[in-house]
């Protein structure tokens, strides 16, 4: 999915919601429970119920590595439902590696002929450009890059005193030379105003997925305010588990396409 | 695998090795590709051969992942093959996210009950504190955090200037708290003498894991030097490649065999 084909589905369900798609089977109902693979059971519906109010899917891959190669199996199948639906597919992995070992985690979950093919993968920075590079090299995809994150921990390495510019500052700069606004996007947590802020000095026109608002930081309002893309949005808000376990009844899809209509009543506002 | 039990094995054997399992069905001989699982008769072959010389073994997930379901189930057989055996099984996933996250990476990987069992696994330190310590909550296993690598693209983070201390040598004092030496242990790609006594000035009794002597850095002479845990080693020093496809031909697990024997001999001038 190209970046103008990302902003047309944008435009067209005014929406920027990302629906987070993080199995678990403890909060799931039981009529799926009951099913043959209760994971894919479950995330279809959710798929069903959500898709007019979302542009983009992210399941996060621990979810699913916890549930073994059952779990794997059932990630196959729910990005395959995916395809020819028009939305981004993001497997959220946070996965990094020296070069060659980066590059088969492209090809793991990028390549189209693989047992996946997402459109995207979160990529995590640590080791630096030739760990990165490898994901750029599958044609027609996106590296979301990890940038800054709004967990405690963000404040041990991210933003760190005795680092100037700031970890993710770095991050954020260095970066930009390895990929375009057309294949790369950061994963920008912290929606506090002044971090936001910062993040657009530095990369004006990228993509940020934001993993949540809210419960996680800013308001949708603040986040829109400070990182909003003239006519293209440039955000992805992600929501997960407001949305897939708003009802643990046999009416969860239903309560979940509220939900995410009601995030999407929030969003249509700016697009 | 307790620290206790470790030292011991190394002693036992007189090697700190550990072999990198990263399968390559490219380099692999003919009479292996014919069979059903080629990845996992690879394996087992190599692990028969090696057993005597190694106290550790190490798949990169990247290289099962890239073989899709098929590759994770031949990861599954290779580690449960490894199990009882007496040696380290180390998943090297550099797996990382916020906190409930973590957990499940490490339910996936670690947990006795699940699909793997790992003993250890590599972690990525990049969103900090509450995102590493899930992985500690599982008794008896060990992480092993990402510190300092020896790939061109560590300087872009790890050493770069403009932060007092090093990237890398604040993930080694930050991190020290959240674990103790008989549960964490760090990667450590950097063979020079000068970034490994830096690494011994602030974790003086950790283990290291050494991706690679040679080709990625020091020789195995500098490496113990400045490395050196008197009495217990406190290294474990990875190879991969050099044993795996010491020969593309029937002949190969011999061949590995004869590799590993090498190297343990080099090592047993230490303990």
């Amino acid at each position: 999915m190209t970046r103008q084909e990302l902003v047309a589905q944008i435009r067209k369900k005014k929406s920027f919601l990302c629906v987070g798609l993080d199995p678990d089977l403890e909060k799931m109902p039981a009529c799926v429970k009951a099913e043959d693979d209760p994971i894919f059971a479950f995330n279809k519906q959710i798929i069903d119920a959500t898709l007019p109010y979302a542009v983009a899917y992210k399941p996060n891959t621990a979810f699913y590595e916890a549930y073994g190669l059952k779990g794997m199996s059932a990630l196959q199948k729910t990005v395959r439902y995916l395809q020819g639906k028009n939305v981004l597919t993001i497997a959220d992995a946070k996965r990094g590696d020296i070069g060659n070992t980066s590059s088969r985690y492209a090809r793991a979950f990028l390549a189209d002929e693989g047992d996946f093919g997402f459109d995207a993968m979160t990529v995590a920075p640590y080791m630096g450009s030739d760990s990165v590079s490898p994901f750029f090299e599958i044609p027609g995809k996106w590296v979301v890059l990890l940038a800054l994150t709004s967990n405690p921990g963000s404040a041990d390495f991210q933003t760190a005193e005795g680092c100037r510019p700031f970890l993710y500052q770095r991050v954020l700069e260095v970066s930009r030379a390895w990929g375009h606004e057309g294949n790369l996007m950061y994963v920008v947590g912290a929606t506090k105003a002044d971090m936001l802020k910062e993040v657009r000095r530095i990369a004006p026109r990228h993509f940020l997925l934001v993993p949540g608002v809210g419960a996680q930081g800013g308001s949708l309002e603040e986040v829109c305010r400070n990182g909003f893309v003239e006519g293209e949005a440039g955000l992805i808000i992600n929501a997960s588990r407001s949305i897939l376990y708003a009802s643990s009844g046999a009416d969860f899809a239903q309560a979940a396409a509220g939900q995410a209509l009601a995030l999407q009543k929030q969003m249509s506002v700016y697009v």
